[in-house]
């Protein structure tokens, strides 16, 4: 029997646990086994192997490693839970990044003091190093106990198995779960975890199901690690832009509005405000022409695009369809809005590239529990647009529309922060996507040949495409590591024909066009978001809400400090003024956690000077003395170097 | 007998009917005399009156006697309609200003053509001079009659009368139409009328009931009148922003978008982002804070605010309430959501007044036939906000707002074109307004003393008022002399303390505030219908879409004038380009046809000497010569002057 070892082989006359082969290679690596993978296939470290094949031993430091680590450690969880709240049914339990979570049915849900309970159960666990056995069993015998326990989840999670599944179960002490594995050698090779949070789910994720009780935790090889990710789980809590924007008045929700509603307060309509026109502007600059089209429209025009087949369930709908009355939906899109003012008059092939931009409002009718701050919401807006052109088009305006992204990203400072993604249909969902291969692969093929042209780092994925074409998704990661797409290319194929949108050519023949769809600098509530979380809240200074705190030093300095405020402001500097009774030091400090970039202190002497005093609190508060024009002049050279 | 006739008396010793009377004061007037008004009463000439009254003569000078004459008119359009369409049911047919109508139940829908059929039997029917005859009769007389006719909509109306009315016929001729009356003497006093178009109408006036036809029409009593009046409609016609707008791609509408969502076309977009930055700006110098709020919410919003009780039928509502879901709504108004804003935070007597402004897209639920243009929508964008201030600020911050209007309505040039109506409330309506008398009277009597102070000339107007309080109304007439508000300032009584929204004040104590709801420069798609119709399309220079088309003399040119528009766009003048292969003459034509204020025509010359040619569409077609730099600076003086 030959076994292979990454390249190394080891020949054995025997079967062999993988524990054994461990063991073989050093004594070191046996006692840092976590499990096996044989022929690609993780198996349990006890997994005896009797054919040639290739064996690898994954430890903690390998990604696959930490999963089996950390799920479990969740096995750990349910034996705890069991064992403090023996009425509890158990859901699943599975690994994710960075940890694990276990679904439970309490009688009644558990509060943050529980978890306390539960990881002191679970540490008695950890130190009566139990071993996970594994157990093959028929379905009616997984079944017979399930059943038995109560464990109605489980029989429901047996029954939807294939019939020619393996059945397994996993033993630690007197506790057993389904599981297909594999696991760890035994509890006790548990170093360090921490429950982090306790929230809801529900049963398979659909609203439609009882909503469980979700306990989340995460596990380590050694206590210095699990303390080092604690730490940055708290740093990432404290730049989330969900508190951040909230603790700076940049937005706030209010529970009579709802949830994924966020109420922008002056701070953050300022900074949508200033946004919003340099973005209006740079697109005018750059041949677009900007449209404002109506937030709703009749189910006919959904019924064209193909939204309301595909896309209904995400949409909010106004009337009720039994009644007969005339049914509309909030827009979650601009697209075919802006076909309309296409198709208003005669179209030649003089008339392409048309290009048309609008700062668009859309609703999605997204799930209660995916909402998140300003960036997964119900109501959004979108630096949306549209390139209607010939073929031979596609590839400058695809290239256009890229390099303007890349300008919006760069004034933002995020250009080094994103990666792309070239985003394929998949050809065995036809449901879900418009059902014409040969136009999919012709177009993929189109948009794969631009990428490369342009020389683009991107990934592929599939299953990720709109439903009327491929995409270039720029992704970027919020401060918890979470990927979002932020900015979106896309090249439609069947929009236009399905539009009757057409264009007379050089030989007078009518001619169907292609459309590409794009975002400039993205959703405006979720870029903002990004740069919250990225700047943590201190913004670039020509896009800070408030760009200098003016501070009288003393009851002397109040009016010529009002006089200075108003004077920055109507020389086009956004100022605000403290001239409150307080002592100049707590001034300064609250205009730092206001994280105002700079503050003016007028005292008697910079007053006779006819000077201010500048401390520039993104750079380590340094303090200069400069003019009113000077300070002006800085404060300009911000907004033309876009820092 | 004595009978008062405006001021003289005469003496009769018998009853004299007014036919008669008239007759007496003159054989003219007797000719002209269309009805009599005894006592306040309107009746027919034949009417005989029988003890000691006032009476007046009415003719077609009086605005009573010009509704007599069309409400006949209308009579002897039904019996023209019964003549050709036999089998029609007559609704109702009252005068309206300038003309009258009839709503009719055709087994099929006439045509515009019909129209010319029903036209030349009415003129018949006039020839024949057919006396109108009434007859009192008993409620079963009546509708025994109208049901053997099987005029099923008069029955209706019948039974719907109060018990005690009185209730009369009208005959001319073989027709008998249910009316209260009065009429003219006969049908051949109508001397001009005309048929002037045909719409669906719901009997009475709801979208649950039958679609009828109606037929509008007009009579004068002179042809040079009819003439006269028919030429103003043309004019108003080819004025109105319905067309003009629409004729110059400011606006298109969709027939799947659906009714009362105008789609912004370049053009209309370009004008509205002028509008709002200014406005933005200038609202921000005086002291509003720019806020950007949802435009959807919970019920339980408006539950608060009184909407969902008093507003429900306007809003479009999200959910069915019968399946228990969370009920959502559009909103209607931005007020609830900018005192959310008010709410987060401790507010204090130093934080009053507290200014907020928004940019609000707000939604009306409006009946399909109501809708109109960019007048009358079912999506706008309100220059909206309020001020949350002390009583004591109330008139200071209500100056400050109407000021502010005056500023806007100078900019547009409006100041002289609108009316002031102060609205209040109807105290017999508790169901439609906030039900506190005593609240309503103080807070009228505080917006009447502010409006003295200010020296505003307004009318006073019943149950106009806000659910919440009363508003002082900036209206404008458009085109066909439809009144509309444009602006409005209302102080509201009621909403702070429904919101539990508070200060604290010098004295420690928690107060409620007083709140302005005000626009400053009203609905945006409503003031550039306005803008459009004033200036029949040629907006001032600094609102127009393009400010100057630059066109080639000749092929030699195309490149300077290629270079020169790209310069001028540069230096922020908004151009087009019109290089075709075309004679000049024809580019200037097309030009002056979009309304562009400037046509710069590049020739040979011209970029020899490095001038422009620039003729001045709104100046009699004047051409100047001028230097790029001149241009340029002229450009930016209409922007400064807003001219």
């Amino acid at each position: 029997m030959i076994i292979n070892l990454k390249g190394t082989e080891k020949v054995y006359d025997a079967p062999r646990s993988v524990a054994d082969i461990a063991l073989d290679i050093s004594e070191g690596l046996r006692r840092v086994a976590l499990c096996g993978k044989v022929d690609g296939v993780l198996v349990d470290l006890s997994y005896v192997v009797d054919h040639d094949a290739s064996v690898e031993i994954i430890t903690f430091k390998d990604e696959e490693g930490k999963r089996v680590y950390n799920h479990s450690c969740a096995h750990v969880l349910a034996q705890a839970v069991k064992a403090v709240f023996p009425t509890v049914k158990l859901a699943i339990g599975p690994a994710i990044e960075n940890g694990f979570y276990y679904d439970f049915d309490f009688l009644t849900p558990p509060t943050q003091e529980d978890l306390g309970r539960i990881e002191a159960e679970m540490q008695q666990i950890i130190k009566a190093n139990l071993p996970f056995r594994r157990e093959e069993v028929s379905r009616a015998k997984a079944l017979k106990m399930m059943e038995t326990f109560g464990e109605n989840y489980k029989v429901e999670l047996i029954n939807d198995l294939p019939e020619d599944a393996t059945i397994s179960l996993y033993y630690q002490g007197d506790f057993v779960d389904l599981c297909a594995g594999p696991h760890i050698p035994s509890t006790g090779m548990i170093k360090a975890f921490r429950l982090t949070s306790l929230t809801g789910a529900y049963w398979r994720g659909s609203e439609k199901n009882k909503m469980l009780s979700r306990i989340y935790g995460t596990a380590f090889d050694k206590k210095s690690e699990l303390e080092a990710y604690l730490q940055r789980i708290e740093e990432a809590k404290m730049r989330d832009h969900n508190k951040v924007g909230r603790d700076l008045e940049i937005f706030m929700t209010s529970e009579v509005v709802g949830q994924g509603l966020p109420i922008m307060m002056p701070k953050g309509a300022k900074v949508l405000q200033i946004l919003q026109r340099f973005v209006e502007d740079e697109e005018e600059r750059r041949g677009f022409m900007l449209t404002k089209t109506p937030y709703m429209a009749k189910s006919d025009l959904y019924k064209i695009s193909g939204h309301w087949d595909h896309y209904r369930d995400k949409m909010f709908v106004l009337g009720e369809e039994s009644t007969g009355e005339e049914m509309m939906a909030l827009r979650p899109m601009t697209c075919p809005f802006q076909y309309q003012i296409y198709k208003n008059g005669m179209k030649s092939y003089r008339d392409l590239p048309c290009r048309y931009a609008e700062t668009a409002t859309l609703f999605r009718n997204e799930a209660s529990g995916e909402m998140h701050g300003l960036i997964r919401v119900r109501q959004f807006t979108l630096a949306d647009g549209h390139t209607i052109c010939t073929k031979e088009q596609l590839e400058e305006e695809f290239k256009r529309s890229l390099e303007m992204s890349y300008y919006f990203l760069d004034c933002l400072g995020m250009r080094e922060d994103v990666s792309f993604r070239f985003s394929k249909w998949d050809p065995n969902k036809t449901e879900k996507y418009v059902d014409d291969p040969v136009a999919w692969e012709t177009t993929q093929d189109i948009m794969r040949n631009i990428l490369n042209h342009l020389g683009i780092d991107y990934v592929e994925a599939d299953d990720e495409a709109a439903f009327y074409g491929p995409k270039l998704d720029v992704q970027a990661k919020n401060v918890h590591g979470k990927e979002d797409t932020i900015i979106t290319i896309q090249i439609d194929f069947c929009s236009a024909e399905r539009f009757e949108m057409v264009y007379t050519d050089v030989d007078g023949e009518k001619k169907t066009p292609y459309i590409i769809h794009r975002s400039s600098i993205g959703c405006y509530e979720r870029t903002l978001a990004m740069l919250i979380e990225k700047y943590n809240g201190a913004l670039p200074v020509w896009l800070s809400p408030v760009q200098a705190k003016v501070c009288s030093f003393t009851c002397r300095t109040v009016d010529a400090a009002k006089k200075l405020a108003e004077e920055l402001t109507y020389l086009g500097v956004r100022c605000e003024l403290d001239t409150r009774d307080e002592k100049v030091g707590k001034k300064v400090r609250d205009a730092l956690l206001e994280k105002v970039p700079y503050i003016l202190v007028l005292g008697d002497r910079d007053v006779e000077k006819g000077v201010i005093s500048v401390r520039d609190a993104r750079n380590e508060g340094k303090v200069s003395e400069m003019t009113k024009e000077e300070f002006v002049a800085l404060i300009r050279q911000k907004f033309a170097d876009k820092k």
